[in-house]
């Protein structure tokens, strides 16, 4: 049952690794096919190095699993959340990658510091507000999920492809699941220069809007310029 | 002698070294056979490339050296105190890792900053006090033990198993010798985002309690949810 | 057509990738047949793995492709506009390398705090101003390369082969490819340097002319004794 | 002529790469025969990939050159000095590692922040005067060594056997140049973590006097305890 996704799913759960945006088992990737409203996402708590195709788990958006033997990540609840409410996204990473989960746990949102930033992110990535006592007893996986939802508001999810989660971590998305990891990888990779940067200038709030729309549009939408695709 | 153990022990050894948590041989792992009431540690000041089992040392709680030919670590006396007073330990770490050694350096605690931490450490890990000239003087690695064992107090040393030894560094521990080494590299990990966080938000204190009790019992305790061991 | 430059570039652009300079396909090297007026420049969002020399794409000095089936980096014009006016200069490379990036983020000059900067950058790598939402608006990639010229004014290009551009990262160049992509690995070393430096010693200003003299001297010029060219 | 001692420099001189503290040819190792009052020094500029014991070059203590075809390091008179005026030392390291230089830079002494200082450096690791311009003008590399041997002072050499040149980088020794590089590869991770204590504790002053001689003296002179050699 759908294997090809189960296998992209896979690969895209051995990318963080080799990326070294996880430890141990610190981390999952899922991915959608929307045509069946079928979630694969990694087994919980089963080492990288011995996970095969078969190990991944299959659920509807409901949670309910369909295939598969092992349990599912315990972040499932979430990943459901973003499928349900973000309806272009085809795959969503977790991870504690290290500098991205430091501005989560200081709860600042990530200023947009410069065009490798604005190349992905059409300005912060936001963070959630803490979650309370009682959303933390009672359904603290799916609050997790209305919480980065929440923090989006209006915002479009594809303008800025990632969220942080405060005191937690981030979590990542994208048109696939390889293209959600794309984006956990470059979002590590701004969080740790926007925290050098502040280290230098404090005072630095983030780039213009002239210079963030020129860059987030010359990789994004009808206009795009950057690569061969319309070679 | 404990053939099995030494394995275990030797390969913990090795473990810390491929995990980037010592330099040279500035570390040590033992582990204890509960039954037999003997401890197996890593020999002093002996190169990990070319360390066998049979390098290593088996000793009595005392210290008396009971097999093997060399020396056993010159922190002998720390592992042991903690055996005696830790009775649930079954291994033992010590290195001198970073991140962890800049925190006792600092004499300071390192607060729970987010759920990498709680899922680990109930709570802050813990500083000794300094020793004084005389403990120095007289019983250093004795008295580097029992200031440990002090800095817990009644708190459960499984809810918090590292401390960090002042202007020092980490001691770790875990119910076997393999557990110890990966709270050992879950603490560098911890460690390292907690400064990071501290750069981008100095007044953070560390996660709700509702937060802190959620993570740690989702992986400890009766009630735990993560991983397989319950399919 | 060019067949050794293009080899040559190529091996320059896989080189800012072993010296992890880049990150995905963000960075580009290029050279210049000062005999011929064209320019070798590494394709726009081709993957490093599969890039041959047959990738690359030739232009003349006005960004005409004369060779090549690709699309040409989108910083071209930046790299033509530094060729136009800085007429010793063989190659140039662009990176968001992460430490160099961030002075540029932060909008700061890199001062020689010692004599590992002396030896490259006679005095600071300076930074362009921000452009003006105009020049993004309509010429923004050229603007780029005039902002960078502007910033040498009368200083000779050759005495600090790099600039920061404000907001976005370095540019470097070299007598080659291979010269210029040797300079945007020092660059990367002492602006890392630099940033522990100020964290140490946050009032450092830089080293003495005397010093800075003796280093760049030994190193460039006429009277250099560094190496065995004189052997 | 000296092929043993030839070996061990190349040797020396491969470990320092190998262990991260130079970047392309930025250091040097030397090693002495104090028999033969003889000089073995790396050649300068020389990429130590295709270095081989024959580029090595053999010089007196006055610096003639009376073995080998290539120039020695630049650094050479600064080498000549630490053997002419520390008589016990039998190798000499001189990097631009990166935490080392950054506290170099900063004009800061290393203060002992823990045991790993402790066991290696009985007190903190000084730093130079800098040079004036007339030093730096007549006989700069010479004034170099001169500069260090004077911020000992009475102090011995061996008890803390680096120095930090003040806008410049470390010079270590040992007694022999493998024992130099051990100290250059522990002396960059002291400084590493000196410099993440800092940013915990701004006000850390450094271990007790009881702690210093305790790690010291386990390690080094007649009462030492560390490692095998006394079984």
């Amino acid at each position: 049952m759908l294997r090809e996704l189960r296998e992209q799913v896979l690969e895209a759960n051995l990318e963080v690794v080799r990326r070294g945006l996880v430890l141990y088992t610190f981390g999952n990737v899922s991915g959608i096919s929307r045509e069946d409203n079928l979630v694969v996402i990694k087994p919980s708590g089963v080492p990288y190095e011995r996970m095969t195709a078969d190990d991944l788990v299959v659920t509807d958006l409901d949670g309910n699993r369909v295939w598969g033997e092992l349990r599912p990540s315990s972040d499932l609840s979430t990943h459901l959340h973003l499928y349900r409410s973000f309806r272009e996204i085809g795959g969503v990473v977790h991870t504690h990658s290290e500098f991205a989960t430091a501005w989560a746990q200081a709860r600042r949102p990530i200023p947009p510091m410069g065009t490798t930033h604005a190349d992905y992110f059409y300005g912060p990535v936001p963070v959630t507000r803490e979650l309370t006592p009682d959303e933390i007893d009672r359904d603290y996986v799916h609050a997790t999920g209305a919480a980065i939802v929440e923090c989006f508001g209006n915002r479009d999810p594809m303008e800025a492809p990632a969220a942080l989660v405060a005191d937690h971590g981030p979590f990542c998305w994208g048109r696939s699941p390889d293209d959600a990891v794309h984006n956990a990888v470059v979002l590590e990779t701004i969080a740790r220069m926007a925290m050098y940067t502040l280290s230098l200038q404090p005072a630095k709030v983030g780039v213009s809007q002239a210079l963030l729309d020129r860059h987030y549009f010359r990789k994004h939408g009808q206009a795009a310029t950057y690569g061969q695709q319309e070679q």
